[in-house]
């Protein structure tokens, strides 16, 4: 089921990210909170933007447990980014590789999928015929989530036709809807659960939602002011300085401070603009 | 392009096999001599037969290179079978991941492949709609070779309609022959490399096969006696035992006694039977 | 801190010991219960013997989790022994690597702990300068428990000047109370806490123990019965036929069938005989 | 025997030095030129220094053959430098494992080494007897390698006394002047190799030589000029810009273009000082 962490604003030490805050990302590779199952633990994916040297993020993948592997220790303590997705996957569909590991990756894009499509086994064939050949030869491993990535791909790239490329909210809708439609023909009735975040570097979108609206959704959080700064172990949300921005959206509250984190509604999507303004819409479909 | 190895007969250390020859597999990881790129580097997969415990094979994977393997190294030198598959991989088309790695398994049945289906880019959308799902739904990889597998299992297992199962060298060859109409019916042009080991744990079955047979196939040897036998490092087959009998089918010569190897002719077939006893056929697909 | 298991009676399939039970040494990689800290995925290693082979154990270690190793769960379902060993680690001295799993391996001798031997870091030079030239060589990695075993070896081998080796239950007790004298000499006053389980391939000899002897030792238990069976999920240990005889020593019970398992006392040797006989003695060092 | 590579100058795309000189680094590590044995597969390492976040440097290290890691590609097409250390291992001494690959570390400092100490198993024990306790503590493999940085970091850190830092290329020497002196002692006449890089991240200090004068250190190089470029898989040292400088020390020889190199003569140190002013010293001891 997964846990994963977005953040955009003022560059930011990965390292006050994944390790010092209470509940990190790392804490909850092997004791999650708001879960059931505590153990995230089949693999791990840092993806961030050095605008600078290119559009495309780099991007660290490993089936190492996060809370053991040095490379990832290094690196959180000497990167920076103004934009990073962090991800700890707990393996549903598909097997323990690099290859199933979120972040995905394709050209400036990143995606990661905390939740479950119920049915995939049935989806699986029919999704992939819909796509077109650039984004069908791109698809590395076996889950719903990277699935789920290539049919946004194509509804967002225009499905093969290369038109100027679509806005990410609006694409991201469509397949969500389209992935209702499939469900809907081939009668799945086991709910798609889509927390999603996806970035291009500029902008981050993600979604609390789950496919029959009376299931509750699995938790999301987001947290927005000037910076977010760790101090002795205490990380919080600073609202100081009028002039900086930050915001993290977040699977588990990172840390004891609830007045940092927002709930974000039940089948909502969040966008985090070029400028870090927030916005929250119902998700209708 | 990769290197294997095939052995049926009485039961050997694995060690036998894969470390003691001049030129063993574990050899040919570092320093193959019979293709241009000497480097076998890119993962490695042994199975193995225990009949008394299950009719399925135990499989080792590993996408460490088999020369640094210590795991490799204890199991050799304890595992004595009397059929194992052996492969040291030299990626092409895939990643590496252990789930690109061969000897691949499905039930009773293991497959390796050396080689290359060109224009596998354009094959692999026919070929998976073309499978049943029973099959489709056990591909955990990218190749080319998995996928060839795959169509084999669906002609070999009736293509979803479970009657009883073909004889293996009856759907290899089907197989070949669908893979080459597809080939035909997209235009693809680039040969085909089939250089293929299969075995049910109780017989094996390997081709020597190009799809343009105007292009010289890929090596593959086999050699015949009654037992393989290794001694401060000077590996042989013996004659002198009637009662005995053990068959191996290689990529390359394993040693340096000429005389111990046969190559098997181009475009043909070799089948080594539950009694040992060797048929080679010319394959005229 | 670790969990560990050592069997030894007819042969058995090794998925009977690592994956059947309820309360698995694979489960106790995820979820231990009878420790504080429920995780112990930081490596896992296994050691077989394979008499008609070679004296010396086969031995796979591998620093994926156990719970998602691919490879672990083909040989466990194609492996047969009369004597084993299996430790998943959580680690505490010593980096996550290899050479840091047990089972530790010395020509026919295999070596697990579960425990942690205080005051390490001050007692690694002096320990290491004991040893003869034989066992400090052999040395790969950096835990305490590895050290000790060196320790143990070198007594057990007289030490380098190579008399015949010494019985193995009196050279663990030299070997524990050698430490205790180098805390004394030290001022160490931190427990040195040894569970300890040890075999040659014929016989069994574990410990549990912990230097402070007011201090609670570490749970050990053993269960003795004709043969140990799983069903359908359900393991448990037979008494009914004579001839038949197996031994287990855990960590943790396997099962909730409380009657099968004996909690060996504290500060107490357990050694299972050739013939599987166990006799239980007080350690008075 | 490994290869190595060190860079200080203008920030540099690591790309450029790992993956695109016709024999770059990852080229090296499956087919190098200048030694007899061309694989360098036993594992990979970087270093570099991100100066505005931390004194100390990243590092990566890795056992997966270089040349089919991909998130060190990943890496090294999203990381500038403006110094930066990279290894590629062919194991000699010691096993397989992240903690066997160079570049070492210890606070600030990186060391890497190509080449062999004969007679390493004779003097491994005086030579960690002879560590204090900081450095002693922080040896974590078993590599010649790693024993020989850790002397040098106890004549530089001042041998536990903690006095002011000595100067690198002082220390180095006198650490090369003991362990000849050690050798001397224990008789042993197997030449010590000592292709050796170490740096600060201020100052880089690179040796060429072997402890027996009359036999053929092994290769080294450096190229300095004012800018190394990249274009079209064809890379050169510039000489145009005279505000800018650049200096790379290499094993091997990265481009055709042989008037970049320039061979570091046999027994010579080199130091490229924080103005990348580039001096050659003898080394007489």
């Amino acid at each position: 089921m997964c846990r994963f962490l977005a953040y955009k604003g003022s560059p930011i030490l990965l390292d006050k990210l994944l390790y010092q805050p209470k509940n990190s990302l790392i804490h909850q590779s092997f004791e999650a909170r708001e879960r059931r199952e505590p153990l995230n633990g089949d693999g791990f994916g840092l993806g961030w933007y050095v605008h600078d040297i290119a559009p495309t993020p780099a991007v660290y993948l490993s089936i190492r447990p996060a809370w053991n592997d040095i490379n990832l220790r290094s690196l959180a303590t000497h990167t920076q980014a103004d934009c990073a997705f962090a991800h700890v996957r707990a393996a549903s569909t598909g097997d323990v590789t690099e290859y199933n590991c979120h972040p995905f990756n394709f050209n400036e894009m990143l995606f990661m999928h905390n939740g479950d499509v119920g049915g995939f086994d049935r989806l699986v064939r029919p999704l992939r015929e819909r796509l077109s050949n650039a984004v069908y030869s791109r698809i590395r491993g076996q889950t719903d989530s990277e699935h789920f990535f290539a049919l946004f791909l194509d509804i967002y790239l225009g499905n093969g036709s290369l038109p100027a490329p679509r806005d990410i909210p609006g694409a991201l809708l469509e397949a969500i809807a389209e992935l209702r439609g499939m469900k809907a023909k081939l009668g799945i009735t086991e709910p798609a659960w889509l927390n999603i975040a996806l970035t291009d570097g500029r902008i981050i979108v993600a979604t609390r939602y789950v496919s029959e609206p009376h299931r509750p959704a699995q938790t999301l959080y987001y947290s927005q002011g000037s910076r977010y700064e760790c101090h002795n172990g205490v990380c919080l949300m600073r609202h100081s300085d009028m002039a900086e921005h930050a915001v993290l959206i977040v699977s588990e509250k990172l840390t004891d401070r609830l007045s940092d984190w927002n709930a974000i509604p039940h089948n909502h999507m969040i966008v985090v603009g070029e400028d870090l303004g927030v916005t929250l819409t119902k998700i209708d479909v």
